[in-house]
């Protein structure tokens, strides 16, 4: 077996019986025929010329998203995304950012700035713990579970919401909630699902916090909802489009906290990376099947 | 038993079975003797003034912290504060200003204000979770043990350490510490405890977290560690002195993060101080010994 990775530090090291393991660096695309090839940190154009490598049986890209490799991927190739390296960071991204909010961090930050030190009112401050929040985690799977686990001992009541949730029920959980985390795919039917309609639905001040995909949001039914005080704030660590132009309205909202898509991200990541692609052709070597096989109908 | 208590919203609904419940507006002082005196948000000039009343037996401070009530009060009259009111809110707002730092939010925050999209490289973007970070909390009291139940799902370990800590262990514990929690009263032992020859001793790079009292660092000296890498940074939720002057250089250091003495505080902090408020002249009026009394001599 033949196979194409990227040259990240640990991945250089990288070494399975009975599979030869070629190294590409960024813009480089390694002659002859492969079996695999792992992804990681490329753009569409890359991904799709590194597709076009002969011989190819599957590929692998060490994301959880997929949109960059949706339109390249030939006919007949097994895509595998790696959910299950993001997830615990990614779940406690989405901790700390409600953590944050709750504690006006953001607010202190911007006082911090101009030197200035609050004199808060307790009634009127705005901070809380979050005992007794209702948090809805919109995409209920593996990140969700964690994020329950970490939110639990704080006093939050945690509402898990999938695919298979009965629509009424989905209504009800996201009218109650004071926190609406969104970690559902990007999909024909997921896309633009937190607009106008459905933020008129919810109840007032309601927080969101996106670590799912940025066009799951209509960025300016946001931002009237956020304006009307209908919505009370949200974090956004993904965006439509990415990048976020220095322009965009949505930098300068005072309750709106970016992060440029890093939920996942670690200084150990590479190592991460590496040890996982390890596993990964283990697996394959052996002929079993690993995790992380994307249903491309279902487009997740 | 006649008992003077402070006029914030629901303490003017407070009642308690042959507890004659007096109610004073800031600035001041109610005519007439009185057995007991509920203070808070109060500072030394008002406290000193209201513990004049006559016939004072005890005095309740809704605070962790009594200086403000050293000075002032009379011989023979037992001082009461409440660090139970605070400790769960305290212990979520410092987990908080550990993730928080992990996720680099205060640096995102601050590249927001500029519309900027950061583009990372994971293994020099600074960011990680709390996976196998050593954490000593310094001063494990009360607070030290829901800190320690809040952070251990993350994967920190947590290292207490009190005063019956042996000081060969304190060292070791200090030493080793990713990050170290400041938890400690302000005594004539630990002004200062934070201090170049301290910060000389520790790992490079280890964060501070002050929830404890602004003068148990040394500034200059925490200064001078941020500048020369020795410390990583430091969140700051008490300084010395209060609040912190705008011309203060802490205010610049990218890596401190100042909260203006808010760990404390909720929304709701008014309804749970009269409800412990309450609960204590209960307890006062059957005969029975409330939580929380100071003793004087050990200063907490």
């Amino acid at each position: 077996m033949r196979v194409l990775v990227p040259d990240y530090g640990p991945f250089q090291e990288l070494s399975v019986p009975e599979v030869e393991i070629v190294t590409y660096a960024p813009g480089e695309t390694p002659a002859g025929e492969a079996d695999g090839l792992v992804l990681w940190m490329v753009g569409r154009d890359e991904a799709k010329r590194l597709m076009e490598t002969r011989g190819l049986r599957w590929v692998l890209t060490l994301t959880a998203g997929i949109d960059h490799v949706k339109g390249g991927l030939p006919d007949g190739v097994t895509l595998y995304n790696a959910n299950a390296l993001h997830d615990r960071a990614v779940a406690v991204h989405v901790v700390t950012g409600l953590l944050g909010a709750a504690r006006g961090l953001h607010r202190f930050r911007d006082l911090q700035r101009d030197s200035q030190w609050a004199r808060l009112k307790p009634d009127i401050s705005g901070l809380y713990t979050l005992d007794g929040q209702k948090v809805v985690i919109w995409g209920y799977g593996h990140i969700g579970k964690i994020v329950e686990e970490l939110l639990t001992p704080f006093g939050a009541k945690i509402y898990g919401l999938t695919s298979k949730t009965e629509a009424d029920l989905v209504e009800v959980r996201l009218q109650e909630a004071d926190w609406i985390i969104l970690l559902l795919p990007s999909t024909e039917r997921t896309r633009g699902i937190v607009n106008a309609e459905l933020l008129s639905t919810l109840k007032k001040g309601v927080w969101l916090s996106n670590q799912g995909r940025g066009n799951l949001i209509v960025n300016d039914d946001l931002l009237s909802a956020l304006r009307s005080g209908q919505v009370g704030g949200a974090i956004l660590d993904v965006t439509d489009p990415e990048p976020l132009p220095a322009e965009h309205p949505l930098w300068r909202e005072e309750n709106v906290i970016i992060t440029p898509h890093v939920a996942g991200m670690t200084m150990d990541m590479y190592e991460r990376g590496a040890a996982y692609t390890r596993n990964f052709l283990l697996m394959q070597s052996q002929g079993q099947e690993p995790e992380g096989r994307v249903d491309m109908e279902r487009g997740y």
